[in-house]
This record gives structure tokens, sequence and C-alpha cells, in this order.
């Protein structure tokens, strides 16, 4: 079943394999006469880019992206913007001890149960290499909203987070590997990644998203609620296990009267437990939420797993993997929100 | 813009204000030939309806579901199902007091800034009444999957929570008007709900959701993964501010080694940090999910609020509301988990 | 499959069978604050219904619309709106004499086949019967478009046809059965078709369709052009069996120098070949469109044919129907043209 | 406004301008485990080809499809199978007399005024070459319904078609430039169209489409309607102007009991005016189809037009155009056929 496109009004399809030729898509919907800054689109796709720091996987990519169409003299058409990006450092050879394998919590076993076609060759469609395309796309959506901000970043690595009294510097974010927002915590996070990683193992984290100057009414009720597509293209992002907006989680123990965000006369409000959209419809102010990455499944250390013939085995992990995935999540969470906000705004220009 | 279906192959669209005629659907993609317990499906609705206990709103609606279509001699027809339920108790009088007023964190502000045509009879499209048709849909969908059980319950109420030692009864819940699965609890939770009530207030909670006897293969990566149409659903309820699955919000302070699941030979798999989802995919495991539920907006006692003149207003809230929407939020979560396994039940038959 | 909804940004979703408790619909993307005439829709439903004219069937519908949803102080809010006609001659017992038999060119085999349940009341689900809610949704496209103007008319009955020297008068059409624009074609077709009924047999036609005052740019390449729209409209008619648009069948034998459409100065062109659409996108011109309707299937006739246990079987046509559909089928090839062009002009909003 | 995909289950999305880098597309839902025959899609695109012979454009295009993904060892994985042609022969030199002016007939001065951006490099997104793509996909479709055959053929140039005597035999298609199944018509049709050519001009005709051995049970109504989709995917091909199936334009002077197509006691019929399909849905029998093409808009003679300053001016055709776009068509009617097949066949697995 065709399943490899998001959003309705603005869509991206996808399509590619980690080892295969490329990865790329067809982004459409986009409309005509944007002056498209090529560059920053290239440089998203840089933050994403395996090999960025130590701490990150030491797959290289070079990662360029090729536009194929619907972009004629620096300006988009109205047509789909078809891009490719080639997969340069395929190393297939690194998943033979793979290859009749199932590991834990990986898409092995689920992807071969319905398949029935086994690609080998590391995730195959299941891997995060898929998330290149929506950065591109992504950051032609940011240039669609171009008066938006998106800053996604590091909130927490496994169980060090950042406090209320930690200043929160968005100029610091690109400034250390982490992608944390105070210097200070920075490194922490930096070192417990570093220790995690001698040891072979894996942690999760959270990523915290602030879009700011959201323009009011975006959002559909009842099936088309802003969070509720945010939510979902959050949740589609590899190894994504939880989300939540405004006061989120930590708001069921208020009390109406302590949740509720007062008004000011402008229409802003007092408070923001609301997460800058009611009704599932922006009401201006920030919108804000967070998204729970669970710890990489591929560790360097060995395990005991199944294989093919429903074998117990043990299994090590090798090649070059992420042992914390959350600094590069960061610009797959900006671009995800900038595609649901860019096709929300589109929408929203029918009504008027 | 056309935002009031939910679902692919299985599709609800539902029309429907909370003082209007009458609340409905049209539920398109039933297989044909299933023989339908129409009890059962106003069993559902019964469970859903207010007014039956002490702590939930006293607004009485009979919440009868008259069938239109698509059921012939007790089958279904392969043909969409129409359905209506009467809104009988539309004390409109209940709402002149906020006819030009815009309540805090409710719907009314945005809904009247993007549709600029107030329907300020309650709620109007935004109130939670639209979930009586969900519940209609989901009811059938249960009945698709006729082997699987949905089983939602109330996790904790405000900084009530079930804790580990805390016996899960999944017989209890439908016995305590607060749905815990463990009575003891259920009986403290719901004396905190009075209390609250009696303060004029409201309080959060969390919902959980374990569906069992699961099948193999459900959902379609990458953008129909089975755990964010699940989360895009739960988003979809009225007050409900965050999602997370498996292991969820929790799971990040785990390492990776902790949080594999590792598998037995049969491919079941020891531990469930997956919560019954890998790559997008059910594995068979069951699947269990958290669902945050925000205090409900509308307080009985004295807000400052806004009026549609951008004035400062003193606001009383009037008429009938639940303190705590999650007791009868329960039905509405495996409802809609009911309509998103369906469709991903019917979508996967394709590949066969 | 959910298969009973159309329309992008404009979407109608319908259910009912034509012996069921009703037919209904929701048209899911109405803009806001329209002020709706509701007994322009009611005129529309008029001009559809059974009974009119000695020459249509005499099967007596009142055929009321009530809405339930989406309107509010007699303007659009935005949100969906349900409606709904009941059926309120609904002869099941005229039909017990098919309930086992298929009849010839009617759906009764391909949905046995499919669906495995046979609902024998009539055509069920395939009934034109359908239509009404079709009408009821044009009805209201067309006060979105309030300033376009769409006119259908009975081209020919048969071989009798309008000819070019056929003097055409579009304020004779509801003034006689046959919906034909020129009084005098209009008496012979009339003529024919009570020829035909006196038969027990039937015979088809075509329609043709103007569409004046056009907003330019609506349709969206490459496929949403909007004359594709147009013909999967028409095709999804009952009986229907051919579209062309423009210079269409007859178009081919011309050579380019004499088919293409010389512009003015203005942008408007001397000859309209394209039926006012070039590359899938409305140029402002006149559109037009010719629809075949093929001879109905139920003759009041002896014939053969053969039942559910495959023996060969001799029927009667019995019940009421239309020897001619051609001047019943006139409102809704116009509703199904305003539904494809309101769908476009919204849609084509997010451009600008 | 995303509108560049085709199929609901099966789903291609394109991309590409004729003087672009590439053409391309993403296919979403081929089912995993079918091995591909690569050679037969390239012997597909092959036929499309420009340059085959002397009654065409004799634009020269190598037209090599890339696979980058969704094949594995040979076989569809379940994911995109994404794929490019190369743009080899993009003389954009030849197209600098059309840059400020409207031609006639062409999306010129439609998508000017739709989307403010003019590629004036030939057709840019409106040209014929965009079929291409479809073409590959198509292929890939046929090799889904492998018992299927779809032959395709040119009944009419102009005025000169096949009559009833004329013999039809299937393998005589490809063996002259015409795809005319009469080998004698074949060389008068070629004669005719070499005439048009030779005074700059062009001619339309008529593609007929025969589908044999198609499985019951195709097609979802009411919206979904078998030819309907057949309508709507024959009416998105450039230059097309009408579709009928079965009896389609010619039955309608038939009547009732003339055009019934009689039950055999296997459930086939005696005649075949339905064209194989009723009520919407494939009943086994021959689906048979006919599609009108417009003359070629480019003339290689003067025309008078206007410019972009509303100015009247003089433009000859130059670069290389077919005089008749219908041989050429043949492929790409079949591959938009197989398209609409797969994806019903596809959709109908759901509710066995």
């Amino acid at each position: 079943m065709a399943s490899n496109s998001f959003g309705k009004f603005l869509r991206l399809t996808t399509y590619g394999e980690s080892h295969g030729v490329s990865m790329g898509g067809i982004l459409d919907g986009v409309p005509p006469g944007i002056l498209l800054d090529l560059e920053q689109i290239q440089i998203e796709l840089d933050r994403r880019k395996p090999g960025q720091s130590s701490i990150v996987t030491q797959r290289k990519e070079s990662d360029i992206v090729h536009f194929k169409s619907g972009i004629f003299e620096g300006k988009t058409t109205g047509f789909p913007i078809g891009f490719e990006i080639h997969n340069t450092d395929e190393k297939s050879k690194d998943y033979g001890h793979i290859k009749d394998v199932y590991r834990p919590n990986h898409a092995d076993f689920t992807y071969d149960q319905k398949y029935g076609v086994r690609d080998y060759r590391g995730g195959g469609k299941s891997s995060a290499r898929e998330t290149v395309s929506w950065v591109v796309a992504g950051a032609i959506a940011k240039q669609i909203l171009k008066d938006v901000s998106f800053t996604a970043y590091t909130h927490s690595v496994g169980a060090l987070e950042l406090s209320t009294e930690d200043n929160i510097d968005f100029s610091v974010i690109e400034q250390n590997p982490v992608r944390c927002p105070n210097a200070k915590k920075a490194l922490e996070m930096e070192a417990l990644i570093k220790t995690i990683r001698k040891e072979g193992d894996t942690i999760g984290g959270i990523v915290k998203c602030v879009i700011s100057n959201v323009p009011k009414n975006l959002g559909d009720p009842i099936f088309e609620k802003l969070h509720a597509n945010l939510g979902k293209a959050m949740m589609s992002i590899n190894a994504v296990k939880g989300f939540d907006y405004g006061s989120g989680f930590e708001g069921i123990t208020m009390k109406g009267s302590e949740h509720n965000d007062l008004f000011n006369t402008d229409g802003t409000t007092k408070t923001n437990h609301s997460g800058g959209i009611q009704g599932g419809i922006s009401n201006g102010m920030d919108i804000n939420f967070r998204v729970a990455f669970k710890p990489v499944a591929t560790l360097m250390q060995s395990q005991k797993t199944i294989n093919k013939n429903a074998e117990e085995v043990e299994m090590h992990g090798k090649g070059r993997h992420d042992p914390c995935v959350v600094p590069r999540a960061i610009p797959v969470v900006e671009a995800m929100s900038a595609l649901v906000l860019a096709d929300a705004y589109l929408l929203n220009k029918s009504i008027k």
C-alpha cells in the first residue's frame, strides 16, 4: 500500500534504502515564485550529516542534494521538486554478519514477517538514512514560512537534563556537538555519551522544539488538528517513542485553575500551557513540544538474538552507529515541524 | 478544507455540533458480510454517556445510535454505514453567558479567529460531544477485529497514580466510576475528583491502553507507521496533550542494553519495551501506550478573560461539566485505537 | 475500501441505499460565512425528483433535505454539513421478483460477486437514487461559486438530436419535461420517449453542459486537470458511458490549423475548441462538455436472464422506472460539475 | 497544491519538465516479492520513444530508465520504486522563439496566468514528455497483473478509420509505424499523416484499447468506479478530448432491449455493450474503451497569436513535433490502464 507520502497540500513522497543507489523524494505543492536559497538547504543537510563529531556515527556520506525539477531560474515553479542524494558510502559488506539475523529492537523481524523480502544491507528502508530526504523537504518548507523560526535542541541525554535553573541560549545550540542550548550542560552530556559509547552501549534522550512567530489559524479540526499532525510527524521519526506539547505529560497534575492560560486583551495569553495551539489551531503563541527518543538499538557489544531459522545466536554490533541519536535528530525534528506547518499554512489560505 | 475524515481504507467522516440537531457520521470501508452486534455498539456508547455517575457531567443525553445504511439483514454490506445520534438535551440557553466571551483554553478564540463564525452554543464543533460518533465507529471496528481486545483504563488522576505495586485487574475497570483497574486506588481517585469538583476546579490524568492478541504485520512504513497513526488518533481526542508507547518518555533513561527486547525463538520477545510495534509494524506482542489528558478548561469558579471587543471580563462557568475527563475518555481511547488497527488490518490484506 | 467520497478540498461523502431508511451525506470543506439559500437547494432537489412529468418514473419521493450541522444562523460555519433525505416510498415488495435474479446490465451480478451480500430491494447502493445527495451537495457548491452559471440540457434522445440549425434558448429548458433548450425539438423528444415507453423499452441520449463566467486558473496539472476531474465526475453518474469536452470526439477530424483557438489580445480566444480548458486549467472561456447516457437497463418487457443458481429464467420488469434517464440527469450533471469547480476553486486559493 | 500523484493504493508520483535535468517518479505500493522483468520495462519505454519512424517527432531521447530503490536481488521489496529518465536532448535554444509568446491551444497562457512563472523551454511541465514516467510505472503495473493483457491501437487518424469490415489483427500493431491492427489501413493512415506533415499541419485520431483476461470484482462504487477511474486516467493524457467505454457515445441510439447484454449461465454475457464493467465493477468480460486525441497544437506553419504584452504577433513552429500524436500515445494509454487496474486489483484484496 502506498504509504510513503506525508502531507495533504504540501506532500513529500520519498524513496530509497540505506544501501541502495540513492535516497530521494518529490516535494509536491510548493507554491510558485519562491526564490529558493539552495545553499541554505545544503546547510540543513550538513547539520544532519553523519561524521560531524566524535559522538556520532563515523559513517561518511557527502550528502549533496541534487535537484531535478520544479525550480527555474532560481525560483519555484509550482511543480514538483524532485531531488536525490547519492549513497556514497554504502559498505554493504559491513552487514554480512546480520544477513540472517534479526537484530533486537530493529525492524528486521517485522519487515521480514510482513514483506517476506529481506534487504539485509543495514536497515534498508527502515534506516534513519530515510530522514535525509525529510531534511531537504523541510528546508524548503522553512523557506515557504520564512518568518517562522524552528528551533529544536537536546533537552536531555538519559537522565541528564536541562533543569529550570539552566540558562537557555539558542545561539549556543550549533556550537556544541550535542546541540544543547546550555554550554555547560552540553559538556556534561557529551561526556556522558562518550562514556556510554566506550561501554559499547547507547542511550536515549529528549528533544524540545520551539516554533516562534507562528501565524494564527493553522490547523483544521477535527482530524487535521495542528498538534495531532505534529504528533504524527514526530512519531514517524525513527526511534521516537513519545510526543507531548505545551504542558504535556507534566500538566496532568495541575488543576484547571492553574493550567488555564488567561488572555491579555490583545489575544495573547499570560502563560502558554496550551503550547501555542488551542482547539487544534495555532493562536500565535510559541508552539513548543517534546519528543522522546529511545536508546539506539545497535550495540557495540554482544547480544543474544535469533536468526531466520528461529535458532538462538550471538551477535555483535559492527559498523558505524550513533551511541545517542538525539543530536543528529535535531534537524529532522525541525524539518518535520516545518512540513506540518507549511502544509497547514497553505491549507488555511483556502478559507480566506 | 475537508478535514473531518479519519483513516485511509476504513474511513470515518463525522458531522455535528454539541448543540445542533444531531451528531453523526459515515463509516466507509467496512468489509461486507460481518454480522454486526448492534447491542454491543450501544453498550460502548453507554460507557461514554454523560451522567453515568456523580463524578462526571450531569448533562443528560440518551445517546441512542440510529443506523441509516450499510447493514442489511443484520450484516454489513460493504457500503457506507451512516449513523446519527440525536442531541436531546441541547440547553442552548445555558450558554448565553459565553456568547461574546472567549473562555480560556477553549477553542473559542482560535475558532473565531479562523472561521469568523461563532457558534456560541457551548463548544459547537470543538465540543468533546464529537467523540460520540467516534465511539460508534470504533465499536464497529472492534467487530472487524473480533479477536483483538482493547482495554483502556485510568492510570492516574492528577498526581495520584497506579504504582508498580498496585494490582492490576481489568475486570474491575467497569465496576468503578473512575475506570481504574485497582479497586482501592479507584476509591482514592474518586475521592480526589470529588474534592476537586467541590472547589469548582478540574484535574487531568493519564489513560493507559493495552491491545492484546494483535495480528502481526499491521502498520505501513514510512508514513503509516502503526504507532504514528495511534499517536495521531490519540492527539485528536479533545484535551489530550501527550502520547507515548512502549517504554515511552521513561525509556529514554535506559541504556540500549537494558532497553532491547531479546527474542524468544518463537519470535516473541522476553520484554516489551517496544510496546508491540517495531519499525512501525506490529510484532504480535501487546501494544501498550499512554495518553495524557489536561485538566478540563471549564471551571465552576470565576476567571478573568476577554470578550470579542478585547475587553477584560469576569466569567463564571455554568452548565454541566466534567471535573476530570479521564473516566469518560476511556471508551474514546479504545474506539480510536480500534479504528487505527482495523484500518491497518484491512490495508495489510493487499500485500498477501 | 472507503470509496464513497468525492473531492479533495471540498469533499462529499455519501451513504444510503434506495430502499433503506434514508439517503444522506456530509459535505466537508465548505468555507465559513456563506449565507446559504436553503430554498434554492430544495429547488434543485425538486428538479431531480421523480414523478415530475409523465415521461419519468412515477416513484414518489417527497425528497425534502434535512440539514444536521454546519449551518448556524443561516450561514455556513466552515464545519461539515450533514444532511439527510428520507426514503418515503420504499416499496420493497415491488422487488420480490428480482430477489434471486440478476437483471441484465444492472449491477446485480457484479455486486453479488464482489460483496457476497445481495440487497435485493431494488438497486440498493447501485441505484441512481444515490444522486439525490449529489444534488444537495452540488447546490451548495453552486452557492460557493455564485457568479458561475451551470447549464445542462438534453442534446439528444436516441438519434433525435439538436441540429446546428436549431435555436438554443436556455430559458426554455425548464419549461419542458425533456429539458431541451428548443421547444419544438423538445416536443419531438417527448413524443419519442412516450413511444419507447409504450413499447416497454428504453432509450439513451446525450446531455450537454455549458459553464459560464468561469474563473481563470481552476485545475491542477498533472493529475488534477480540470477536465479529467470533470470526466471522472460525469463517468461516476449512473448510466454514463462517455464524456468529451470542447471539440471532443468530433474534433479528431480537424487539422491543427483549424482546431487551434487563436487569441484575442485580451487572452480570450476567437473560437473555443478547447472547451474553456487548456493544459488542464480553465482559461475563462465557457467550459462545455457532453455526457452520453445509455438506455436504461430495466425494461417493462420480458427478458431472459439468469438467477443465483446459474439457471436461465424469464423476468419482466416491474416497478416505476424511467424510459429515458436523460431529463432527470440534467440537475445531476450540473451538481457534479459544481462540485468539481468549487473544489478546484478552493484549491487554487492556496497559490495566491 | 500537491496534484502530481495518481492512484490510491498503487500510487505514482512524478516530477520533471521537458527541458530540465530529468523526468522521474516514485511508484509506491507495489507488493513485495515480484520478480521484475526490467528489460520488458525498457521495451515499453522504447515503444513510446520519439524518433522511431518518419511520422513522429525526430527529437532524440535515449530514454533509459534508471531504478533507484524498491528492487533487491531482482525482486520488488514492497517499498517505493524510485526511477529517473535523463533528458539527453534538451535543445533549449530551439525554444527561444516562444519565450514571450503564448502558443495557441498550448498550456502557455493558462500556466503563466496561474503560476506566474514561465518555463519557456518547450512545454516544461505541460509537455507530453511527462508520460515517459507513466510508461515506466505502467510497465510495472502490467507485471503486477501478469495474466491480464492490455492492447491499445490506432482506430482512426482524422476521418480515416477502421471500418467494421476491416480485419483486426493485434499481431500487426507493432509492425507498422501507425500502430494500426490492419496492415492495409495502416499504410493509408501513414500516407495521410505524411501528407498532413508536408502541409506543416497536424491531425487527431482515436485510440481503442482492449483489456483481456480481466479479474472480476475490480472497481469500488460509488466514487471509485472502474470506468470512472479509467476515464480520469485517459483524460489526464495530453491532447485527450474524450473517453467512452463499451457502447459509448454510439450506444445512445440503441433501445434498452438491444443494448442489454444477456447472460450466459456461466455469468459471461452474449454481447458486451457494457464494455466489461457493470455498476462500476469488472465482470470478467473484455474491457474496451475509446480515447479521442485532438490534432497537435504545434504547427510547422505561421499562426497569429499574442505575446506576454498582449500584442498580436506572428509565430512559426520550430523544433521537432509529431504531426499526429496517436501512434506514440498507444503505450501511454496502455500504461495508464494498467495503473488503474492494478490499483483496483490491490484494493479489492481487502474485502476478501
